[in-house]
């Protein structure tokens, strides 16, 4: 399905080479002032080609609105929008149209559909998270109107906790990877705060699972967290307690954060901490052995401009997915409030 | 949301001092023939009271089918169930109407609800899962006709990884955890064999985002990931690449399954792999500080009968989240083909 | 599917000879004081066996709540709920095992499900309804506390008018009817009164939309329209027109409501009027031609007991159906109103 | 919401005079070969200015596909698409922005959002039905391979039976409408071949709830039925039985078709038959009594290029939106048939 949320809604659709990608955001209450500028930014920090260390695609990602905002203001109507594709390259994937690269989706997308587009990975190359990132900027707008803000960053890449590493060290980890044709994976760590308490529908809506499905759905993802997470598992129960105390205003609030702001699938007012695991990108510059799709032995020499790292430009997207995630859950706490 | 699924839908019910849990699931295809005895011996698997290692609670969890099965056969309409609560002690809960347990969702179900049954956990009790593996042992029956199988174990107890470990170390952590009064946690692997390719819906419907919310969705989860998960975060592109080769019998397979069966969101046709990580278990019988919903300090000496560790009975729940999973993908994947 | 509505939602099961009919209602907001008495009244008036006008089954019909509500109020959670079926006799319909009753739902399920449960037209069966009124009694009491109320009432038997009719005018058509072993068909007028202005989804989520959706779904329903419905097809734009004017309290309001209270899918505060028409009742106390599930002909002598007119009991039926489809308008709107 | 359909789903954006109209189209199979032109050729069917009797707003209505097809066949990904909006007289509207019309949803969607856009209707503006209509011309060309036809017609104007009318009665009736400065309703009668039995989810989503529904979220839709529909309200079972007969071929077939192809919510195999009526056009070339957004009295004279009837236009919408839902039947039906 190309829909995600249940009443903040957003559908996306598009090809890396077909003529746009684009989406509709349903649900957004109407009378929001919408600043089109930050939506613009949001996009510009996902965008490709702005440093060597990303890949050298030009694409000006510049988001078109085509309904839903009228004199500034949302309708509450939907909000249909595209991005233009204008920098493909195509014949650089011309060599692809029989091959199955390694690690990529050609081979399950070929299984599943029986026709697809090969070039640049088409409805599966990361190009279309730009459209996650329009919607996700629109929903941290609203969010924003209820103090709630949503900051992610790269927390590891290729093994290396950036958390603690000398400033520079992810610059330096990526240029050594492209020296040497290889690609890596890293973590990316995020932090939503201002929740109130009471987001999340219990059982099957728990909170962490909307937030584990708008995650893992994001290109090369491989794991997610939240609070103390994978390292929990490995601990005793009297380490991890989040005890209750008073917040000093009349409040409850824990004496630590080791749940991540969840408990029972429902936000408990804490600071959201969650991390998310991206493979190495699957595009190395050096040749690789695979099939072609009559299942004969092929070597493949990639062409085309490739990213090293996905986590950089993944910062972005992790938030608007977060976004995203977390705006829906408020409505649906609101829609009980009658 | 008390529903899971877009065609194979599992709706569920119950708190666990009230009546019965049950449940109902939609979308099941007629004329499968159902072994009720299968369904009763995964229930069997979950249920307390089984050893020491376990909570005391005894409970038949005995399966009363309602509808949706007729001489022993589905009828392709819903097949509602319920299981009765039998072994309740409510009165070991009396003392928890007004102090929130911490790591519980009590605070939380308060901030989101105001009413709540503070008996077991009500709602949030694991007992909830009861109905997942009725509902999953509905789904296995209809996988295994279709040669898929599903496969959980414990993987880890403690930080103690135990498919390398002697036979026993788990019994043996969680009785010490027990005699300290402590609780551990632990991770989870599961796989699932015979799926073939071309199961998820890509984008935000990706096989490991179903998976990801179906297994964040279970009580005390705090994370997952599949294929190399976590760990592919830490390496290079050319050390986990799997490289397509010819399977030998004219189709197509891949040399390693770093991936874990699925890439680009779509199952490949290889072996699927995912790992959830459990939290220790909040209740722990020692005192723990925390407050009550007036929002003053108290100190809590929790009664009643709790597992020390959840992972052992979590296998089976986690089993019957992916079978659920992957019948509903299977069922998508089948729509479209007209 | 088996479930009904985007935020108030109603799962149903069961067929008329298992052992039980139920459902499950989520999204009822919290806190709620539910009067189960109220419920089964609502359950009351559309039992069968409660004059000679009616079916002769004799059943309790009496809800047996599993879940969801603690000391009379609302938890919040999921409602589960069960109605035992108790006076089957099975055995009138084994002559239907291989044979088609014309006008029933006997072919068209064999059709689509291959096994099927013949006895009392199975999962077809009226009998279901009983679920949607018990639905609809926890939904009205919802909206009472938002001053909406609900009134249905036999606007037409056998093409005759009952509103202009005199008294008992509706017995005596049935009576005849049923002297000679033939039925009728009948017409359900509907008015709920005190709905805001704002609910309903414009396009594809119009009030009138849902409550088509919703009444079409009844047994035997045939027909839907609101306002001045098929008759307005007639009429001319200035005859139909509802003037807005000042209500006098510094608000607004139409001089007129053909309408039926909703606008470009919206209600717009006044009264909201709809129509369902029914088919006269398939089964006949006469011999008919038809065939068996071999496509031999056959002829059908139909035994059981059975309602000459669906539409006295269809009248709570389709309030429930009303207060259930309102609610969740009225949920979907406060979604917006962060 | 602004989606419609569950495995067929169409989501649907755009104002009448913002920069665009358009939708996604989501669910469709892959390999699917589209005719563009018939795309285009049914949006021509529906589009403004083409004779007297319509509106002389003058739009090209030119659909621009987005993604989703791919030299010639469509890839099982979302089709993107959108319809420019070129010949807007905004101007003509100003004086509406205080304004409400009667019979129109100005007020409705004042009272929902607060903030709207009132130029030519805005988002409830009949124009939108475009998008439904380029949908359905999809949905169609896949029904077509399948051997689904369907075709609807005018069957009433200003209560004049066109099918037994001499031709060119409903230009003479629309053109002394048009004189009179008034307007006038009618009914649509559309008619679906080819559809196997065994189409409808039984209870809540029986053929004829998802046709109801489908068609009641039409713009001025105002009652729906089928088969023999409101006229079944007046009958007895013996007058409107449809018995069971062979069909000659070895399957099963209905002497008479007053059930309108469907029994129990399932197709049946024979032709499916509803109606639909519609009101008259709410905007007349006379001056009518209304109130603006503060309540006071004022009198309106429309100005702007406007229809005197929609059931010429409305016809192509009919067929599109009994395609689309036709199409998600029968994906639903195919689900089930592992």
């Amino acid at each position: 399905m190309n829909t995600f949320g249940t009443l903040f809604r957003v559908t996306d659709f598009g090809e890396s080479h077909g003529p746009a990608i684009g989406g509709v955001i349903d649900g957004i209450p109407a009378g929001i002032a919408i600043d089109l500028d930050a939506v613009q930014t949001e996009l510009d920090r996902r965008k490709p080609g702005q440093s060597l260390l990303t890949t050298q695609r030009k694409e000006a990602d510049k988001i078109v609105v085509l309904s839903g905002i009228y004199e500034g203001r949302t309708l509450g109507t939907p909000i249909g929008f595209m991005i233009a594709n204008n920098d493909q390259h195509s014949s650089d994937y011309e060599n692809l149209r029989h091959v199955f690269r390694p690690g990529h989706a050609d081979f399950t997308y070929a299984a599943k559909y029986g026709h697809r587009d090969h070039r640049g990975g088409g409805r599966a190359s990361a190009r279309e998270t730009a459209v996650r990132v329009a919607a996700g900027a629109f929903a941290r707008q609203v969010l924003a109107a209820h103090g709630i803000t949503i900051s992610a960053r790269a927390a590891a890449i290729g093994g290396v906790d950036l958390l603690t590493a000398p400033q520079g060290t992810a610059e330096k980890l990526i240029e050594e990877a492209k020296f040497a044709g290889d690609t890596l994976g890293g973590i990316v760590a995020c932090s939503v705060k201002g929740v109130p308490a009471g987001l999340g529908e219990p059982i099957f809506g728990k909170l962490q699972a909307m937030l584990a499905s708008a995650m893992m759905s994001i290109n090369a993802a491989h794991g997610f967290d939240y609070g103390d997470g994978f390292d929990m598992a490995a601990r005793r129960g009297s380490e991890v307690i989040d005890n209750f105390i008073p917040d000093g205003n009349g409040g409850i609030t824990t004496a630590a954060n080791h749940s991540g702001g969840i408990q029972g699938g429902i936000s408990n007012g804490a600071e959201i901490t969650f991390r998310v695991a991206f493979k190495p990108i699957a595009t190395m510059m050096r040749p690789v052995d695979t099939v072609d799709d009559c299942g004969q032995p092929a070597t493949l020499q990639v062409r085309g401009r490739h990213d090293v790292c996905v986590v950089p430009r993944a910062v972005p997207v992790v938030e608007a997915m977060a976004a995203v995630t977390v705006l829906d859950a408020l409505m649906l706490r609101q829609a009980r409030r009658l």
